[in-house]
């Protein structure tokens, strides 16, 4: 059997589905770039259909990041439908190698509930919409949707006109995250044993598991332990519900049990992973709890100088990995005041990110400006002032000036300048219960909007007292169609008063941007794997 | 074979391990309360000879929850030596039902390079030490540190020996999280079929799981389909590390799939998972990511307002468990302005708090300060007052005035006012490069003390804009003996920077009141199971 796991990541489209994560288009690219160095061999870009943005952000991935030199292959999701085929094979069709990856669900529960057809129905729909896939792409994804609770005789089937209509990977979803290790493996060997053009063909069989009972890692390694050879993950396991299985803890998984896995094995550099984690932690805002496996801040808690005895004497009585390893406390170069225009694009080169001049010449003022309040400027630091520029583009308002006073005794007020998109200031003072809420109520008066904190969250871990605050806040705005939307918005600042300020106005923009019109609106989001 | 499986808690134990989870006696207390109301079998309280403060918390629970009608075990951890055995006994006594869990580690790398003693002294001790547990106490449990690393002929000849001098629990420590579910299955067998004096004495097998490689609780259900009758967990899986198994991924995944694990199930009262998880997560200052199955606030987010096509046709579509099956949507009373003291002490006592009559008068006057600011106050609100409140006994300095002005375009200025233990006024201002560095040099330079915010932490999800914001605060002090030591604190007000101020001043305290020593002085924490 090959040993190599082809790494699938669908962090842009699977994990994006979480409440809130909405990413922008630049947050996007950048993500899509990190995969890339971290070594995935698939990127899932998004749902070219869902919306004209999903679409945009697809296609830039497949003209940028498809476009290097050992470029991922970059897919999109697509019904069992023309619309949705055409769509994705659209939108990857500029990049090197691409990939249209079709689902129909084959559980009775789903095709008498949801879709509301037949099992004959289904079986043609899949082996017609293959076909057309396959005559657009050389390389075509097949997912029976909540293949977990399917019967297993009706699944063979249909993943054998699958094949025979020309499905190059057979993924399948254990989509309510219901099945244990034991199952979940037994259904993939069942598959690979019962539908003999999967060997014939030499099809790669994928798995791809939800954490909803906390098994999504022991599945998907059950999974491959049975023959399967593509793992479907997302950053930090994030995803709708509990979420996807961690790209990190499989990865790990593997590498520290080489015996057990039979040596099977992905390409992914591991030393990206902390940082990967961490971009994608600030950009969704979606917060890693310190005690979780490999990315947690906690994970590897001896080295955080925490006295333990044992430690002290042999570092593998407790440990069965190195945090280097998997790029913690890797070289974090310090730059300074005296850092200059150069040393600074060398460093963000170095780290990764390719700016334009443009967007160059605004890193390095607010570089310049963060020197003048922070000694000493960290990679950590540098990463949350790009998010915090990605976050604050096509802004209706910007903002100019604030000001806040607050504590025991007194009213919290907080005065706010905004430029609209005319470039006319407009300010307006306002109280609130605190300074939060001060500064939100004095926003909500200029722009009349009408939207409400649902979260508010305030995250610094640094060297010192001096710390970069980063924020991130999610908002409800009531829609014309009388639905509530979320949006979400962040910004890195010393000052949280400040940073909160700025958070809440991108969260406002974007919210004003789509017409108050958000996550809740893409209705093919309905469809998950 | 027996299907109730027991639930040893070790939230207070070994989930108190957790970097800068320290908590304080009326924190431990509330914590072991809620874990009674919850239902679960067997608290580990403590570790009593690791310092007087963890003795006093063992024996107090001891003392409470231990007599309550249906009371959980009290457990305490000894090493195997007779002073840690007294020690614990002498803290577990007064409990109705109490155990003694002593442990020596079984794996040649521990026995070389920790204990630097023999495989023979290892069985030697534990034959004598196991003894001497059950000589004072009925209830005695083993644990072969890093069993997951052990020679398992070696194991069985430690456990048959741990048996025969009386162990009435046997628990498998995967010390290090290294074993994959298959492995950690087969090593629970192995031990039932190999040591006969299991079966012989009715012995319960336990298992013990950690979660570096993102498998606890595979591990742990696999070691109960392998026969295990005993698991333990911790509330949110915290622990060292990457933590320890997860209590509630473990109870409901047993819920879920009774058949699949033979009607095994716990005693666990589901519905207090979330409230468990809440107060936890609030006490030890350890976030729950949102993506975290059964209690991370996304685990059902079809609930959280956003469509899904397939939901609204049928809920069974996407959906394995019922979120109020766990404690969410539960009733939320709501009180207000007009609410009085009755109705304040009555929606405590049914929330479970248990508080003396100054305990009451303090918290309604913080509910009424609290209504003069938020038009409704839930039972989170309430949560997160009572847990402020806990928080700030035995102060060395009381906040008494706190005041900021800060912005764009002026430096931010904080002044304070403490009240020190004399009763004195002590006044400043300082000046920071945001409001928090302001209160914090503020409050630095009155104390006088060397502190360093290391981790500062906002997070407030309520009803609306006019939340409660919960801040949690870590602080690096240098002690005398030129070591650093960790100290959290934390608060909550609907005025953050209040908020900040207070949780700074409480870690402060904290450290104040220890000497400037925290965490890492406790050397015989360094033994882990």
């Amino acid at each position: 059997m090959e040993d190599r796991v082809i790494v699938f990541d669908t962090t842009l489209r699977d994990g994006e589905q979480s409440p809130g994560a909405t990413l922008n288009l630049p947050e996007k690219l950048e993500i899509a770039r990190q995969l890339a160095r971290l070594g995935v061999d698939v990127i899932e870009a998004g749902f070219a259909i869902a919306s004209p943005g999903d679409y945009e952000a697809v296609s830039r991935i497949a003209a940028d990041v498809g476009q290097l030199e050992h470029a991922p292959v970059i897919a999109s999701l697509a019904r069992c439908n023309k619309a949705d085929i055409d769509r994705a094979w659209g939108a990857v069709q500029s990049a090197r190698r691409n990939r249209i990856h079709t689902f129909l669900a084959t559980s009775d529960i789903h095709l008498q509930h949801k879709l509301r057809i037949s099992r004959n129905d289904c079986i043609e729909q899949v082996g017609e919409f293959v076909s057309y896939a396959r005559s657009l792409c050389a390389d075509v994804e097949f997912s029976p949707e909540d293949a977990g609770r399917s019967d297993p005789e009706f699944l063979y089937q249909v993943l054998s006109v699958a094949v025979a209509a020309g499905a190059t990977t057979l993924n399948i979803p254990d989509t309510v995250g219901y099945r244990t290790p034991e199952e979940y493996g037994e259904l993939i060997a069942g598959i690979i044993r019962n539908v003999s053009s999967i060997r014939e063909k030499g099809v790669i069989v994928s798995v791809h598991c939800h954490d909803d009972l906390g098994l999504a890692t022991a599945n998907t390694l059950a999974g491959i332990r049975a023959g399967a050879r593509q793992a479907e993950v997302t950053i930090n396991g994030i995803g709708e519900r509990a979420g996807n299985t961690s790209l990190e803890e499989v990865v790990m998984a593997l590498r520290t049990r080489p015996q057990f896995y039979n040596g099977a094995d992905t390409r992914i550099d591991a030393t990206q992973l902390v940082r990967t984690s961490k971009m994608v932690s600030a950009m969704t805002s979606i917060v890693v709890q310190p005690n979780k496996a490999i990315v947690g801040a906690n994970a590897f808690a001896h080295e955080a100088g925490i006295h333990q005895d044992g430690m002290l004497k042999n570092a593998a009585t407790y440990e069965i990995m190195r945090p280097e390893s998997v790029g913690w406390n890797s070289t974090n170069l310090v730059l300074g005041k005296h850092s200059g225009r150069a040393a600074l694009s060398d460093r963000l080169k170095q780290m990764g990110y390719d700016l334009t001049r443009e967007e160059l010449d605004k890193a390095f003022q607010r570089f310049k400006e963060l020197c003048d309040k922070k000694k000493v400027v960290t990679d950590a630091d540098l990463e949350a002032l790009l998010a915090d520029q990605l976050e604050r583009l096509n802004e209706v308002y910007q903002l100019d000036h604030i000001n806040v006073t607050t504590g025991t005794g007194n009213t919290p007020v907080a005065s706010v300048r905004l430029i609209d998109d005319k470039g006319e200031p407009r300010e307006d003072a306002a109280l609130g219960n605190g300074p939060i809420n001060a500064i939100c109520n004095c926003i909500n008066r200029i722009t009349r909007v009408d939207a409400k904190l649902s979260e508010f969250h305030v995250h610094a871990v640094t060297e010192g007292i001096d710390a970069i605050a980063n924020v991130t806040v999610r908002i409800e705005m009531t829609a014309e169609d009388g639905r509530k939307y979320i949006f979400s918005g962040r910004s890195a600042d010393t000052d949280t008063v400040v940073a909160t300020g700025r958070a809440y106005l991108a969260a406002v923009n974007k919210g004003l941007s789509r017409g108050g019109r958000g996550q809740a609106v893409d209705a093919p989001r309905a469809a998950t794997v």
